[in-house]
């Protein structure tokens, strides 16, 4: 179960794990995700890795190194979907990860080898993203179990759902001494491969992020008989700053998106009292992406204060610009360097402008990230897609990046 | 039961009735439509009335005039509501209609006196309005049987739901040699009688209308891995859609509301691929209304292709301007001076942007409407309120209309 083919074949037998027959949906502390979990500790188990689910949720294997209990150097991804999801997104990193580790079975590490699928990426399901990594992290927020889902199920009623124990939490957590580093393998979810025609490429930072929910409070009145001077139209005043946020943080360099715009009351012939929009936010560097906030708030807060609507802004999430760590950067150039992708050009490196649970792994572990292409850069749809190739030479990639921490850790040693 | 505060108190223990105990909700075929019809057939009952419902969910009481079978004055409004409403929009003409005919209750009247509580008005379930008064009015479009709510039950099946037959929906019709006519009470629903000092007002005509369904199809792709120019974002092509809405319609003397707007996937993380709003558009007449709905398909039809998104658009609903019949304005302005509401002043005439069951109804009678004045022009919120004296005002003004109206049918026999 180690070449391309297998890898793909196993995204594939992910997709059917789903809460909805027509597309694909898999979110945190569901039974699609302990599904998910049972399924891939099945295939560590096979792989020849010890497997167990941490106290977040998170799906774990562990194999020991030339003696037990040295530290980790862990490979992995996520096994969450957004809803209506592409079966490639943090799937493919977990089926590489696991058919690198069968490759590796037979070989002297001088770490232990550990594969985890994080439980929870998206933040598609309580709104915050990384639940699963920053478990692992040692990074979780208190505040955070009273977030809810779309049905009003708080967090802390979700885990207890998932037979899993709030109070211990914090046992998910890893400490920076057990751990070597974090690899991820992830498509790129971006034009960028494909433009420059390789396969695969390396990561050199991710983006810093916020994420926030706006609330434009105007007035629920009747359609017909509210003239417009009376008018309070939260949908109108909303309308206006999502065409705004894409016009300033376009000229600004940022990238800045509502994926999210909710109505209320939502009927056919009452002007809207309330609209609620989420703004996901990303650029190169924290100082671009605060910056670019401060003028999006600016000029947001302006619009509500000209159609006498009320902004109400909570931010759900920040995650600092996440630098990969030189030596990990080296091994995946190097281990890019076995394949026949690049030929003799050098590897391509990018910036992420999406973010991975490399950022939350961050904070304990140096990480390093091996990008594969996807096509026409199409990510969280249904259409996303990998070419076997790519899959193949980033397996080969995978491997020898590992192989090449092996060797720079055996000579600290 | 006759005062203007038994017919608050009506209102009162109709606002009980609703799908959430947090917000007043009662659309068409539901269980709270059959419990409200209930109440009001014991409250027409009391009233002298032979209460029945008819084959489309109305209901509806009837006493005789001199003599049995003559055709019936109708009076009524309706008992469905929008999401999150207030007290007053159609219960409070129902109510008047029911207090007025008890107030009749030993008069000798040329005509049989029947009451009327429409079962839907909104069009809050199905996106389709005036389904109830469209059934009594005889003109029911069969392509109506496979409306969906937003559960996917078709107007069809929440038929058999409530217990009527789908195949007898046309016994709900009546017959123009029935009736002598319609009147209907109900809250303006907008500021000008507030502004201009008064309880009541006569109305002239009932404006044109149309309501759309537009979708705006994009490409849902990953929040952060798209640049700008590789996006076809389907809500800032709706944004921008629903402020040249409110732009043009402004300047072009016409009213147009963006009521509803749904976005898909609608994760925070996805750059939307879809999305579906509504588009209630009323002008004075119907020429006006649809030069204006040229105007804006050009427009939004060209937002959408400058952004590489596709337009698909349904109509959902077309109502003629319906003007109200000269003689029966006539009785409503001589009701309106039995009062003390004008002093010497002539009643103040308006014409009405909102839409009501008078205009279906007037395929098959004549239409006269009494508005009264409502708090602040706010309708179809919780926010809803009228003054009691104005109610006090309202009733004696429309049984003066009645008994004007059979005054004049006498006179004529």
């Amino acid at each position: 179960m180690t070449t391309a083919a297998h890898v793909l074949a196993r995204c594939a037998e992910l997709d059917r794990i789903s809460a909805s027959p027509h597309h694909l949906e898999r979110v945190h502390l569901t039974a699609e995700h302990a599904a998910a979990n049972r399924l891939v500790a099945g295939w560590l188990a096979a792989a020849g890795l010890t497997p167990w689910q941490d106290a977040a949720g998170n799906q774990w294997g562990r194999r020991e190194g030339t003696s037990p209990g040295l530290p980790a150097l862990v490979l992995g991804s996520h096994l969450d979907t957004v809803p209506d999801a592409g079966s490639y997104d943090g799937m493919l990193g977990v089926a590489m990860a696991v058919a690198v580790a069968q490759r590796l079975r037979g070989t002297d590490l001088p770490f232990a080898l550990e594969v985890v699928g994080f439980g929870d990426e998206e933040g598609a399901r309580f709104g915050k993203a990384l639940l699963g990594s920053q478990a692992v992290a040692g990074t979780w927020d208190p505040a955070w179990w009273d977030l809810r889902d779309a049905d009003g199920v708080t967090l802390r009623e979700a885990f207890h759902g998932f037979g899993l124990d709030p109070a211990r939490v914090a046992e998910a957590a890893r400490r920076p001494e057990e751990l070597v580093g974090y690899l991820e393998a992830h498509i790129e979810q971006g034009p960028f491969l494909e433009a420059a025609d390789r396969s695969l490429g390396y990561v050199t930072t991710i983006a810093g992020a916020r994420r926030f929910r706006l609330s434009v409070l105007g007035e629920a009145r009747h359609a017909g008989g509210t003239p417009y001077e009376r008018r309070r139209d939260a949908l109108v005043g909303a309308s206006e700053a999502v065409v705004a946020v894409e016009r300033l943080a376009r000229v600004g360099g940022c990238i800045a998106t509502v994926g999210r715009l909710e109505v209320r009351p939502g009927a056919v012939n009452v002007v809207p009292g309330r609209a609620d929009l989420t703004l996901d936010l990303r650029a190169a560097t924290d100082e671009e992406r605060d910056r670019m906030w401060e003028v999006l708030r600016a000029e947001i807060g302006a619009i509500c204060a000209r159609r006498r609507l009320t902004l109400e802004v909570i931010e759900t999430h920040r995650a600092p610009a996440a630098p990969c760590a030189p030596w990990l950067q080296q091994a995946v150039v190097d281990g890019i360097r076995t394949t026949d992708d690049a030929g003799s050009a050098d590897p391509v490196g990018l910036w992420s402008p999406a973010g991975h649970d490399a950022m939350a792994v961050a904070a304990v572990a140096d990480i390093g990230m091996l990008f594969l292409r996807c096509a026409d850069g199409i990510s969280h749809s249904p259409d996303e897609d990998v070419r076997e190739v790519d899959v193949a030479r980033g397996l080969d990639a995978f491997e020898a990046a590992v192989l090449r921490v092996a060797a720079v850790v055996g000579a600290r040693a």
